[in-house]
């Protein structure tokens, strides 16, 4: 085990979306395990926007700060090769809170660690349509917002992987459903491909304007992944005893200090609006049974995603730097090697 | 009938709180009643501060603004001298959407009115306790923000109507209760008479400083009156999964244009608080249930109340500013003559 163990490590706060710098690949050898952990090579990991925030110094937010000089953490997708846990054998396949790394050493005791079915027709929804984004979209849409049928929803971010997955789920629950995304060949692929039924592109249209055209009897329900404006602009145009969910405050997560909360916020009062937060470690628990409910969506082609997958740990920053400058869309992948039993 | 009616009119948009010349009391006499109207002889005005919001000429607010040369709007409590109304008789006690008038034209087919027993040992109570206030605060209390035995509740605006007996009420429902006012005689009044747990007082305490002090675990539920840079000193300090009530936004309502949320908006995401507007006239039609779930706690005299009371139509308007200078506690009423059976 003298192998060569490349990992992320934060060096330096980054500044915005510039991560050369502030993220270094550093060489290091695999670890030894302590006892109740277990090694697992990685063959995917996942980039999520939220990583972005731990790399701030800021202390009120999800978690504590990532500190300087400690590894990048991040959910991913791999094999375990050595384990001292009872519960993980060499082979197993594994999605756990890992390290931007060659292998992930995980504490599943202490942070979450789960061993997956090999028999699934494309690994990679373990990170998608059966991962914390699917479930964050699932829940999101029926429990934390209370979409009914009939609603109309509208979901910024919709071609990233949980506004992808939660304006389908919402078009299968009956809604009519109209996406926000940055560019009209994003606005085609959820309007053609994923069956929305309207897409506002934020960078040529103005968003309260064309929110007030598609919907003249307000939002029933806004699925916000990306606050800001496009927030304000969904809280100018929501619906009476409407519901906000804030999935996501993308425009927040690369600055220093917060920013303040939308213009409208009054609304809240007027409309007598819920806006409700969440998370989905709070709901990793219920990942199985919500993969359920999903299935049969799924497995009749109606929770369509795409994947954007960079080759190699090496170029990670790249694939990273595009979740934040909507050069994607679908779920944003880092692949380090293939993943078979 | 040829009798004087003084009506206050809204004859200019005020700025802020100087009503003078904003609104002219003008004498006219009292209408004719059309079929469906009824004519109350008003006894006591309910002053409150969301029919500040209606002198702006904003048209996203719960109401389309008063038009310029209209009777102000208001609660009133009065005795009905003529109707034209089936459900309602001479003598009969009444609260209703009424004018800052000496007589109210009431609507019951169009707008809130209900006749009320004369059998109620302070029949001030009917706009406080027994009124949309009280009902507002059961409510906003056990239903919009989900409040637990338990809980640490913080309520803002805590000697005024509202807020006093939402304190009083999660009091009685077993929480920690804390309250922020604005003099020390207000602290004094909410903690030693209606037994609030502790009491902060924002005029001369850093209010984010005294809520970390004696919110150490966090707050559960905080019972928003004001808005502003209390409600930002509270969503610093909420606990994880907290919930916020939005009943007011009293610092909105003389800016002719919505102030931005609060600073920390991104704790919604943060902490997953679920934050929930609500408005009295969506939930009239429980008052008379609410009523009955509070008369226990009344007669045992665990819901205190005092009231401003000020007399003659004439003297509205310093009554009024008083709501906005935090220059009273309680319920402020003006009194235009004794109610009587």
């Amino acid at each position: 085990m003298a192998d060569v163990n490349r990992t992320w490590v934060l060096a330096r706060r980054p500044h915005g979306t510039d991560f050369t710098g502030a993220l270094e690949l550093s060489d290091g050898v695999v670890p030894e395990l302590a006892e109740g952990e277990v090694l697992v090579r990685n063959a995917l990991l996942s980039l999520d926007a939220g990583t972005r925030m731990w790399m701030n110094p800021r202390e009120d937010s999800y978690s504590p700060p990532t500190p300087l000089g400690s590894p990048v953490i991040g959910m991913v997708l791999g094999t375990v090769v050595a384990s001292r846990h009872p519960d993980f054998r060499q082979g197993d396949l594994v999605r756990a809170y890992g390290q931007w790394s060659d292998y992930s050493v995980c504490q599943p005791d202490v942070a979450y660690a789960e061993r997956l079915s090999w028999r699934l027709d494309d690994l990679r929804q373990y990170l998608a349509v059966f991962g914390p984004n699917g479930w964050t979209a699932y829940l999101g849409v029926l429990e934390y917002t209370q979409t009914k049928p009939g609603d109309t929803f509208v979901v910024s971010a919709a071609s990233g992987v949980t506004g992808a997955l939660a304006g389908q789920i919402a078009k299968q629950h009956g809604c009519r459903v109209v996406g926000i995304t940055g560019s009209a060949a994003k606005c085609a692929w959820i309007v053609d491909e994923l069956g929305f039924d309207a897409a506002i592109d934020y960078r040529s249209e103005d968003v309260s304007e064309a929110l007030a055209r598609l919907c003249p009897e307000g939002i029933d329900v806004y699925f916000d992944n990306v606050g800001g404006d496009i927030l304000d602009a969904a809280m100018a145009n929501m619906a009476l005893f409407g519901r906000v969910g804030i999935c996501g405050l993308i425009v927040n997560y690369d600055k220093d200090e917060p920013i303040p909360g939308p213009y409208k916020f009054d609304q809240i009062l007027m409309k007598r609006l819920t806006l409700v937060g969440f998370f989905s470690p709070d709901f990793y628990h219920r990942g199985p049974d919500v993969d359920r409910k999903m299935r049969p969506w799924y497995e009749a082609g109606k929770l369509k995603m795409e994947f954007d997958v960079t080759e190699g740990l090496e170029n990670t920053l790249d694939a990273y730097a595009k979740l934040f400058n909507s050069a994607k869309v679908g779920k944003s992948l880092v692949q380090l090697e293939e993943l078979r039993p």
